[in-house]
Protein backbone atom coordinates (compact mmCIF):
# COMPACT_ATOMS: atom_id res chain seq x y z
CA UNK A 1 0.00 0.00 0.00
CA UNK A 2 1.64 3.15 -1.53
CA UNK A 3 2.36 5.47 1.61
CA UNK A 4 4.02 8.79 0.18
CA UNK A 5 4.01 12.36 1.94
CA UNK A 6 4.94 14.83 -1.14
CA UNK A 7 5.56 18.42 -0.14
CA UNK A 8 5.97 21.59 -2.34
CA UNK A 9 8.75 22.72 -0.17
CA UNK A 10 11.52 22.10 2.45
CA UNK A 11 11.45 25.11 3.94
CA UNK A 12 8.68 27.88 4.93
CA UNK A 13 10.03 31.52 4.94
CA UNK A 14 11.80 32.26 8.31
CA UNK A 15 11.49 28.77 9.25
CA UNK A 16 13.72 26.03 9.90
CA UNK A 17 14.38 23.07 7.56
CA UNK A 18 11.16 20.64 7.31
CA UNK A 19 10.04 22.34 10.79
CA UNK A 20 6.09 23.08 9.74
CA UNK A 21 5.99 19.06 8.21
CA UNK A 22 8.17 17.75 11.23
CA UNK A 23 4.82 16.91 13.42
CA UNK A 24 3.35 14.98 10.33
CA UNK A 25 6.48 13.06 9.43
CA UNK A 26 6.70 11.87 13.35
CA UNK A 27 3.77 9.93 12.35
CA UNK A 28 4.81 9.39 9.09
CA UNK A 29 8.17 7.63 9.57
CA UNK A 30 7.19 6.09 13.18
CA UNK A 31 7.74 2.89 12.31
CA UNK A 32 11.51 3.41 10.80
CA UNK A 33 14.37 3.17 12.25
CA UNK A 34 16.64 4.34 9.25
CA UNK A 35 15.89 6.56 6.33
CA UNK A 36 17.74 6.47 3.15
CA UNK A 37 18.51 9.90 1.76
CA UNK A 38 18.51 10.73 -2.05
CA UNK A 39 20.92 13.96 -1.99
CA UNK A 40 21.30 13.80 -6.03
CA UNK A 41 19.19 16.94 -6.63
CA UNK A 42 21.82 18.80 -4.99
CA UNK A 43 20.62 22.21 -3.95
CA UNK A 44 22.83 25.09 -5.48
CA UNK A 45 25.52 22.50 -6.41
CA UNK A 46 26.56 21.17 -2.51
CA UNK A 47 27.96 17.98 -2.21
CA UNK A 48 26.00 15.41 -0.97
CA UNK A 49 27.95 14.72 1.93
CA UNK A 50 26.64 18.08 3.08
CA UNK A 51 23.32 17.69 1.96
CA UNK A 52 23.38 14.44 3.69
CA UNK A 53 24.39 15.73 6.61
CA UNK A 54 22.41 18.45 6.72
CA UNK A 55 19.17 16.24 6.96
CA UNK A 56 20.66 14.10 9.06
CA UNK A 57 20.73 16.77 11.49
CA UNK A 58 17.24 17.55 11.03
CA UNK A 59 15.85 13.80 12.01
CA UNK A 60 17.98 13.23 14.65
CA UNK A 61 15.47 15.52 16.45
CA UNK A 62 12.73 12.97 16.00
CA UNK A 63 15.17 10.05 16.82
CA UNK A 64 16.05 8.53 13.43
CA UNK A 65 19.20 7.82 11.47
CA UNK A 66 19.66 8.92 8.00
CA UNK A 67 22.48 7.35 5.30
CA UNK A 68 23.05 8.88 1.98
CA UNK A 69 22.00 6.01 -0.99
CA UNK A 70 25.57 8.23 -2.56
CA UNK A 71 27.48 5.91 0.26
CA UNK A 72 25.73 2.75 -0.71
CA UNK A 73 27.95 0.44 -3.39
CA UNK A 74 24.97 -0.65 -5.03
CA UNK A 75 22.53 2.12 -4.77
CA UNK A 76 19.61 0.14 -6.71
CA UNK A 77 19.82 -2.57 -4.25
CA UNK A 78 20.13 -0.29 -1.20
CA UNK A 79 16.38 0.96 -2.12
CA UNK A 80 14.56 -2.30 -2.10
CA UNK A 81 15.50 -2.76 1.61
CA UNK A 82 15.08 0.20 2.47
CA UNK A 83 13.00 1.11 5.71
CA UNK A 84 12.00 4.71 4.23
CA UNK A 85 13.27 7.04 1.92
CA UNK A 86 12.90 11.15 1.54
CA UNK A 87 14.77 12.22 -1.83
CA UNK A 88 15.28 16.32 -0.92
CA UNK A 89 14.63 19.29 -3.57
CA UNK A 90 17.49 21.24 -5.72
CA UNK A 91 17.32 20.76 -9.59
CA UNK A 92 15.22 17.74 -11.06
CA UNK A 93 17.37 17.46 -13.89
CA UNK A 94 20.00 16.37 -12.39
CA UNK A 95 18.08 14.34 -10.10
CA UNK A 96 16.59 12.37 -12.83
CA UNK A 97 19.50 11.98 -14.51
CA UNK A 98 21.34 10.17 -11.53
CA UNK A 99 18.55 8.10 -10.77
CA UNK A 100 18.58 6.98 -14.11
CA UNK A 101 22.49 6.41 -14.11
CA UNK A 102 22.43 4.40 -10.96
CA UNK A 103 19.75 2.60 -12.00
CA UNK A 104 17.74 3.68 -9.50
CA UNK A 105 13.97 5.02 -11.10
CA UNK A 106 12.67 1.58 -11.46
CA UNK A 107 13.63 -0.21 -8.25
CA UNK A 108 12.37 2.63 -6.10
CA UNK A 109 9.05 3.54 -7.74
CA UNK A 110 8.95 -0.40 -7.23
CA UNK A 111 9.76 0.03 -3.16
CA UNK A 112 6.74 3.25 -3.15
CA UNK A 113 3.97 0.99 -4.98
CA UNK A 114 4.91 -1.82 -2.05
CA UNK A 115 4.70 0.66 0.84
CA UNK A 116 7.81 1.81 1.72
CA UNK A 117 7.27 4.98 3.57
CA UNK A 118 8.15 8.13 1.18
CA UNK A 119 8.96 11.85 2.05
CA UNK A 120 9.88 13.85 -1.24
CA UNK A 121 10.29 17.75 -0.89
CA UNK A 122 10.54 20.18 -4.49
CA UNK A 123 12.20 17.90 -6.74
CA UNK A 124 12.26 14.93 -4.80
CA UNK A 125 8.03 15.64 -5.20
CA UNK A 126 8.31 16.27 -9.08
CA UNK A 127 9.74 12.83 -9.45
CA UNK A 128 6.56 11.12 -7.97
CA UNK A 129 4.02 12.26 -10.82
CA UNK A 130 4.46 10.88 -14.53
CA UNK A 131 6.74 13.08 -16.04
CA UNK A 132 9.34 15.79 -14.63
CA UNK A 133 7.84 18.13 -17.13
CA UNK A 134 6.19 20.63 -14.92
CA UNK A 135 9.56 21.44 -12.98
CA UNK A 136 10.75 25.13 -12.74
CA UNK A 137 14.36 24.22 -12.76
CA UNK A 138 17.58 24.53 -15.42
CA UNK A 139 18.28 22.09 -17.69
CA UNK A 140 22.04 21.99 -16.39
CA UNK A 141 22.55 18.44 -17.18
CA UNK A 142 20.70 16.21 -20.11
CA UNK A 143 18.67 13.29 -18.46
CA UNK A 144 17.84 10.05 -20.56
CA UNK A 145 13.92 10.58 -20.63
CA UNK A 146 11.61 13.50 -18.87
CA UNK A 147 9.61 10.11 -17.33
CA UNK A 148 9.64 10.00 -13.59
CA UNK A 149 7.91 7.59 -10.86
CA UNK A 150 4.19 8.02 -11.44
CA UNK A 151 3.15 7.43 -7.94
CA UNK A 152 0.46 9.86 -8.50
CA UNK A 153 -1.41 9.86 -12.31
CA UNK A 154 -0.81 13.81 -13.00
CA UNK A 155 1.85 16.34 -12.38
CA UNK A 156 2.99 18.73 -10.23
CA UNK A 157 4.26 22.09 -10.15
CA UNK A 158 6.02 22.44 -6.70
CA UNK A 159 6.69 25.75 -5.41
CA UNK A 160 3.19 26.75 -7.36
CA UNK A 161 3.23 31.34 -6.78
CA UNK A 162 0.37 33.15 -8.13
CA UNK A 163 1.16 35.94 -10.71
CA UNK A 164 2.59 39.26 -9.21
CA UNK A 165 -0.14 41.89 -10.55
CA UNK A 166 2.12 44.43 -9.61
CA UNK A 167 5.43 43.16 -11.69
CA UNK A 168 6.99 45.08 -14.51
CA UNK A 169 8.76 41.72 -15.68
CA UNK A 170 7.41 40.13 -18.88
CA UNK A 171 8.79 36.78 -18.20
CA UNK A 172 6.03 34.07 -18.60
CA UNK A 173 4.14 33.73 -15.59
CA UNK A 174 3.69 30.02 -13.85
CA UNK A 175 0.21 29.80 -15.52
CA UNK A 176 1.16 30.49 -19.25
CA UNK A 177 4.18 28.16 -18.82
CA UNK A 178 1.66 25.47 -17.73
CA UNK A 179 -0.40 26.52 -20.33
CA UNK A 180 2.11 25.97 -22.98
CA UNK A 181 2.59 22.41 -21.64
CA UNK A 182 -1.34 21.75 -21.83
CA UNK A 183 0.01 22.40 -25.36
CA UNK A 184 1.31 19.46 -26.36
CA UNK A 185 0.75 17.15 -23.40
CA UNK A 186 -2.72 15.90 -21.51
CA UNK A 187 -1.64 14.86 -18.21
CA UNK A 188 -3.30 17.24 -15.37
CA UNK A 189 -0.41 19.48 -13.18
CA UNK A 190 -1.20 20.34 -9.94
CA UNK A 191 0.00 23.46 -9.01
CA UNK A 192 1.21 22.89 -4.77
CA UNK A 193 2.09 25.93 -2.91
CA UNK A 194 4.51 26.39 -0.89
CA UNK A 195 3.42 24.79 2.38
CA UNK A 196 0.67 22.32 0.78
CA UNK A 197 1.82 19.17 0.40
CA UNK A 198 -0.03 15.68 -1.04
CA UNK A 199 -0.56 12.71 1.26
CA UNK A 200 -0.70 9.22 -0.60
CA UNK A 201 -2.02 6.21 1.33
CA UNK A 202 -3.11 3.27 -1.41
CA UNK A 203 -4.94 4.36 -3.35
CA UNK A 204 -6.09 7.38 -1.63
CA UNK A 205 -4.83 10.82 -2.57
CA UNK A 206 -5.12 13.92 -0.49
CA UNK A 207 -4.39 17.87 -0.52
CA UNK A 208 -3.04 18.79 2.87
CA UNK A 209 -1.67 21.78 4.66
CA UNK A 210 -3.48 25.60 4.75
CA UNK A 211 -3.62 26.39 1.74
CA UNK A 212 -5.50 25.84 -1.78
CA UNK A 213 -4.39 24.38 -5.01
CA UNK A 214 -4.82 25.45 -8.33
CA UNK A 215 -5.54 22.29 -10.43
CA UNK A 216 -4.40 22.47 -14.31
CA UNK A 217 -6.15 20.71 -16.55
CA UNK A 218 -5.85 20.33 -20.51
CA UNK A 219 -9.14 22.50 -22.60
CA UNK A 220 -10.37 23.70 -19.06
CA UNK A 221 -10.15 26.57 -16.94
CA UNK A 222 -8.00 26.32 -13.57
CA UNK A 223 -9.28 25.74 -10.55
CA UNK A 224 -8.36 25.89 -6.73
CA UNK A 225 -9.04 22.79 -5.02
CA UNK A 226 -9.18 23.16 -0.73
CA UNK A 227 -7.07 21.53 1.57
CA UNK A 228 -8.38 18.57 2.56
CA UNK A 229 -9.98 17.23 -0.68
CA UNK A 230 -9.52 13.97 -2.02
CA UNK A 231 -7.88 14.04 -5.31
CA UNK A 232 -9.13 10.83 -6.92
CA UNK A 233 -10.89 12.42 -9.66
CA UNK A 234 -7.57 14.18 -11.00
CA UNK A 235 -5.85 12.14 -13.50
CA UNK B 1 30.54 38.65 -41.11
CA UNK B 2 27.93 38.09 -38.10
CA UNK B 3 25.00 40.27 -37.92
CA UNK B 4 23.19 39.76 -35.25
CA UNK B 5 20.87 40.97 -32.67
CA UNK B 6 20.04 39.48 -28.97
CA UNK B 7 17.61 40.82 -27.17
CA UNK B 8 16.42 40.00 -23.40
CA UNK B 9 12.40 40.19 -24.29
CA UNK B 10 9.90 41.39 -27.45
CA UNK B 11 8.51 43.64 -25.08
CA UNK B 12 8.74 46.01 -22.15
CA UNK B 13 6.15 46.55 -19.78
CA UNK B 14 3.81 48.95 -20.76
CA UNK B 15 5.06 49.19 -24.54
CA UNK B 16 4.53 47.46 -27.53
CA UNK B 17 5.52 44.62 -29.20
CA UNK B 18 9.08 45.12 -30.13
CA UNK B 19 8.64 48.74 -29.70
CA UNK B 20 11.39 49.28 -27.69
CA UNK B 21 14.11 48.32 -30.12
CA UNK B 22 12.36 49.38 -33.12
CA UNK B 23 14.40 51.78 -34.45
CA UNK B 24 17.49 49.78 -34.12
CA UNK B 25 15.61 47.22 -36.13
CA UNK B 26 15.34 49.88 -38.73
CA UNK B 27 18.83 49.86 -39.17
CA UNK B 28 19.50 46.38 -38.83
CA UNK B 29 17.07 45.06 -41.60
CA UNK B 30 17.53 48.40 -43.67
CA UNK B 31 19.06 46.09 -46.83
CA UNK B 32 16.30 43.72 -46.31
CA UNK B 33 12.66 43.76 -47.86
CA UNK B 34 11.14 40.44 -46.21
CA UNK B 35 12.11 38.65 -42.80
CA UNK B 36 11.71 34.86 -42.56
CA UNK B 37 9.84 34.19 -39.08
CA UNK B 38 10.92 31.25 -36.86
CA UNK B 39 7.57 30.80 -34.81
CA UNK B 40 8.13 27.23 -33.57
CA UNK B 41 8.52 28.34 -29.69
CA UNK B 42 4.88 29.27 -29.51
CA UNK B 43 4.04 31.87 -26.60
CA UNK B 44 1.20 30.64 -24.39
CA UNK B 45 0.37 27.76 -27.01
CA UNK B 46 -0.06 30.06 -29.77
CA UNK B 47 -0.46 29.06 -33.83
CA UNK B 48 2.47 29.14 -36.21
CA UNK B 49 -0.44 31.35 -38.32
CA UNK B 50 -1.25 33.64 -34.91
CA UNK B 51 1.96 34.09 -34.41
CA UNK B 52 3.61 35.28 -37.64
CA UNK B 53 0.40 37.32 -38.21
CA UNK B 54 1.76 39.36 -35.01
CA UNK B 55 5.04 39.87 -36.23
CA UNK B 56 3.88 40.95 -39.79
CA UNK B 57 1.51 43.62 -38.42
CA UNK B 58 4.74 45.06 -36.35
CA UNK B 59 7.07 44.72 -39.16
CA UNK B 60 4.92 46.51 -41.82
CA UNK B 61 5.40 49.33 -39.55
CA UNK B 62 9.00 49.83 -41.16
CA UNK B 63 7.71 48.80 -44.73
CA UNK B 64 9.15 44.99 -43.89
CA UNK B 65 7.20 41.97 -45.27
CA UNK B 66 7.21 38.62 -42.89
CA UNK B 67 7.05 35.49 -43.68
CA UNK B 68 6.81 32.38 -41.69
CA UNK B 69 9.21 29.09 -41.80
CA UNK B 70 6.23 26.97 -41.10
CA UNK B 71 4.91 27.65 -44.42
CA UNK B 72 7.40 26.63 -46.60
CA UNK B 73 7.46 22.85 -47.54
CA UNK B 74 11.74 22.50 -47.01
CA UNK B 75 12.62 24.59 -44.30
CA UNK B 76 16.03 24.27 -44.14
CA UNK B 77 16.86 25.12 -48.10
CA UNK B 78 14.34 28.51 -47.05
CA UNK B 79 16.63 29.41 -44.16
CA UNK B 80 19.74 28.90 -46.69
CA UNK B 81 17.57 31.48 -48.91
CA UNK B 82 16.73 34.08 -46.16
CA UNK B 83 17.39 38.12 -46.54
CA UNK B 84 16.99 38.22 -42.73
CA UNK B 85 15.91 35.95 -39.81
CA UNK B 86 13.91 36.59 -36.92
CA UNK B 87 12.97 33.93 -34.22
CA UNK B 88 10.71 35.08 -31.65
CA UNK B 89 9.96 34.32 -27.68
CA UNK B 90 8.22 31.23 -26.50
CA UNK B 91 9.25 27.82 -24.95
CA UNK B 92 12.88 27.18 -26.20
CA UNK B 93 12.41 23.42 -25.46
CA UNK B 94 9.84 23.43 -28.08
CA UNK B 95 11.93 25.43 -30.21
CA UNK B 96 14.87 23.69 -30.28
CA UNK B 97 12.79 20.22 -30.46
CA UNK B 98 11.40 21.78 -34.10
CA UNK B 99 14.70 23.15 -35.06
CA UNK B 100 16.29 19.80 -34.99
CA UNK B 101 13.16 17.94 -36.75
CA UNK B 102 13.29 20.30 -39.43
CA UNK B 103 16.59 19.98 -39.97
CA UNK B 104 17.12 24.02 -39.34
CA UNK B 105 19.51 24.06 -36.43
CA UNK B 106 22.89 23.71 -38.87
CA UNK B 107 21.50 25.88 -42.25
CA UNK B 108 20.69 28.53 -39.70
CA UNK B 109 23.75 28.67 -37.62
CA UNK B 110 25.67 28.29 -41.37
CA UNK B 111 23.60 31.49 -42.87
CA UNK B 112 24.73 33.41 -39.19
CA UNK B 113 27.86 32.73 -39.54
CA UNK B 114 28.02 33.65 -42.78
CA UNK B 115 26.47 37.11 -42.46
CA UNK B 116 22.46 36.52 -42.80
CA UNK B 117 20.86 39.28 -40.52
CA UNK B 118 19.30 37.89 -37.57
CA UNK B 119 17.12 39.04 -34.51
CA UNK B 120 16.41 36.94 -31.75
CA UNK B 121 14.08 37.49 -28.65
CA UNK B 122 14.14 35.57 -26.02
CA UNK B 123 13.79 32.10 -26.55
CA UNK B 124 15.05 33.39 -29.86
CA UNK B 125 18.20 34.68 -28.06
CA UNK B 126 18.54 31.54 -25.75
CA UNK B 127 19.40 29.70 -29.30
CA UNK B 128 22.32 31.66 -30.26
CA UNK B 129 24.67 30.34 -27.19
CA UNK B 130 26.30 27.26 -27.07
CA UNK B 131 23.65 25.23 -25.54
CA UNK B 132 19.47 26.04 -24.47
CA UNK B 133 20.64 24.97 -20.27
CA UNK B 134 20.23 28.22 -18.82
CA UNK B 135 16.84 28.81 -20.25
CA UNK B 136 13.71 30.06 -18.00
CA UNK B 137 11.49 27.51 -19.83
CA UNK B 138 9.51 24.32 -18.64
CA UNK B 139 10.48 21.32 -20.31
CA UNK B 140 7.02 20.81 -22.59
CA UNK B 141 8.54 18.90 -24.93
CA UNK B 142 11.67 16.77 -25.13
CA UNK B 143 14.60 17.76 -27.41
CA UNK B 144 17.04 15.70 -28.86
CA UNK B 145 20.29 17.63 -27.89
CA UNK B 146 20.80 20.86 -25.55
CA UNK B 147 23.21 22.13 -28.01
CA UNK B 148 22.35 25.39 -29.96
CA UNK B 149 23.51 27.81 -32.76
CA UNK B 150 26.67 29.04 -30.67
CA UNK B 151 26.94 32.40 -32.67
CA UNK B 152 28.78 33.69 -29.10
CA UNK B 153 31.13 31.44 -27.02
CA UNK B 154 28.61 31.77 -24.31
CA UNK B 155 24.74 30.89 -23.00
CA UNK B 156 22.19 33.52 -21.96
CA UNK B 157 19.73 33.58 -19.66
CA UNK B 158 16.92 36.19 -20.99
CA UNK B 159 14.67 38.16 -18.84
CA UNK B 160 17.47 37.86 -16.22
CA UNK B 161 16.00 39.35 -12.50
CA UNK B 162 17.42 40.06 -9.77
CA UNK B 163 16.46 38.50 -6.48
CA UNK B 164 13.64 39.98 -4.51
CA UNK B 165 14.82 40.15 -1.13
CA UNK B 166 11.09 40.95 0.09
CA UNK B 167 9.83 37.87 -1.24
CA UNK B 168 8.89 35.06 0.98
CA UNK B 169 8.75 33.16 -1.55
CA UNK B 170 11.38 29.40 -0.96
CA UNK B 171 11.67 28.65 -4.71
CA UNK B 172 15.88 28.96 -6.21
CA UNK B 173 16.42 32.56 -7.19
CA UNK B 174 17.45 32.79 -10.89
CA UNK B 175 21.22 33.29 -9.78
CA UNK B 176 21.03 29.78 -7.79
CA UNK B 177 19.82 28.31 -10.73
CA UNK B 178 22.72 29.31 -12.91
CA UNK B 179 25.01 28.79 -10.12
CA UNK B 180 23.68 24.88 -10.15
CA UNK B 181 24.48 25.03 -13.81
CA UNK B 182 28.16 25.66 -12.94
CA UNK B 183 28.25 23.21 -10.77
CA UNK B 184 28.65 20.44 -13.82
CA UNK B 185 29.10 23.30 -16.90
CA UNK B 186 31.88 25.43 -17.41
CA UNK B 187 30.08 27.89 -20.07
CA UNK B 188 29.61 31.46 -19.39
CA UNK B 189 26.50 32.88 -18.78
CA UNK B 190 25.18 36.17 -19.13
CA UNK B 191 21.95 37.40 -17.69
CA UNK B 192 20.32 39.99 -19.60
CA UNK B 193 17.88 41.90 -18.06
CA UNK B 194 14.84 43.02 -19.97
CA UNK B 195 15.71 46.01 -22.34
CA UNK B 196 19.23 44.61 -22.77
CA UNK B 197 20.63 43.28 -26.06
CA UNK B 198 23.61 41.98 -27.71
CA UNK B 199 24.79 43.28 -30.65
CA UNK B 200 27.18 40.86 -32.70
CA UNK B 201 29.12 42.29 -36.13
CA UNK B 202 31.65 39.95 -36.97
CA UNK B 203 33.67 38.97 -34.08
CA UNK B 204 32.71 42.06 -32.51
CA UNK B 205 30.39 41.47 -29.65
CA UNK B 206 28.59 44.35 -27.53
CA UNK B 207 26.38 45.12 -24.98
CA UNK B 208 23.38 47.05 -26.02
CA UNK B 209 20.71 49.07 -23.92
CA UNK B 210 20.05 51.16 -20.92
CA UNK B 211 20.56 48.21 -18.60
CA UNK B 212 23.93 46.77 -17.23
CA UNK B 213 24.19 42.77 -17.59
CA UNK B 214 25.21 39.91 -14.46
CA UNK B 215 28.07 37.99 -15.64
CA UNK B 216 28.53 34.12 -13.97
CA UNK B 217 31.46 32.28 -14.58
CA UNK B 218 32.47 28.98 -13.04
CA UNK B 219 34.18 29.43 -9.76
CA UNK B 220 34.36 33.75 -10.15
CA UNK B 221 31.86 36.01 -8.51
CA UNK B 222 29.34 37.37 -10.78
CA UNK B 223 29.86 40.59 -11.73
CA UNK B 224 28.02 43.87 -13.52
CA UNK B 225 28.51 44.66 -16.74
CA UNK B 226 27.85 48.06 -18.35
CA UNK B 227 25.88 48.82 -20.82
CA UNK B 228 28.95 49.45 -24.15
CA UNK B 229 30.71 46.90 -23.07
CA UNK B 230 32.85 44.88 -25.34
CA UNK B 231 31.69 41.17 -24.29
CA UNK B 232 35.22 39.84 -26.35
CA UNK B 233 36.35 38.56 -23.01
CA UNK B 234 33.48 36.56 -22.28
CA UNK B 235 34.27 32.81 -23.60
Amino acid sequence: MKNLIIASTSTLHGSGYLEYIMPELETHFAHCQMIVFIPYARPGGITHDEYTEKVAQTFARIGKEVVGLHTFENPAESIKNAEAVFTGGGNTFLLVSELYRYGVMEPLAEALTNGTPYLGSSAGSNITGLTMQTTNDMPIVYPPSFRTLGMIPFNLNPHYIDADGQSKHMGETRETRIKEFHAFNAVPVLGLREGSWIEVKGERITLKGELSARLFRQGLDAVELETGCDLGFVR
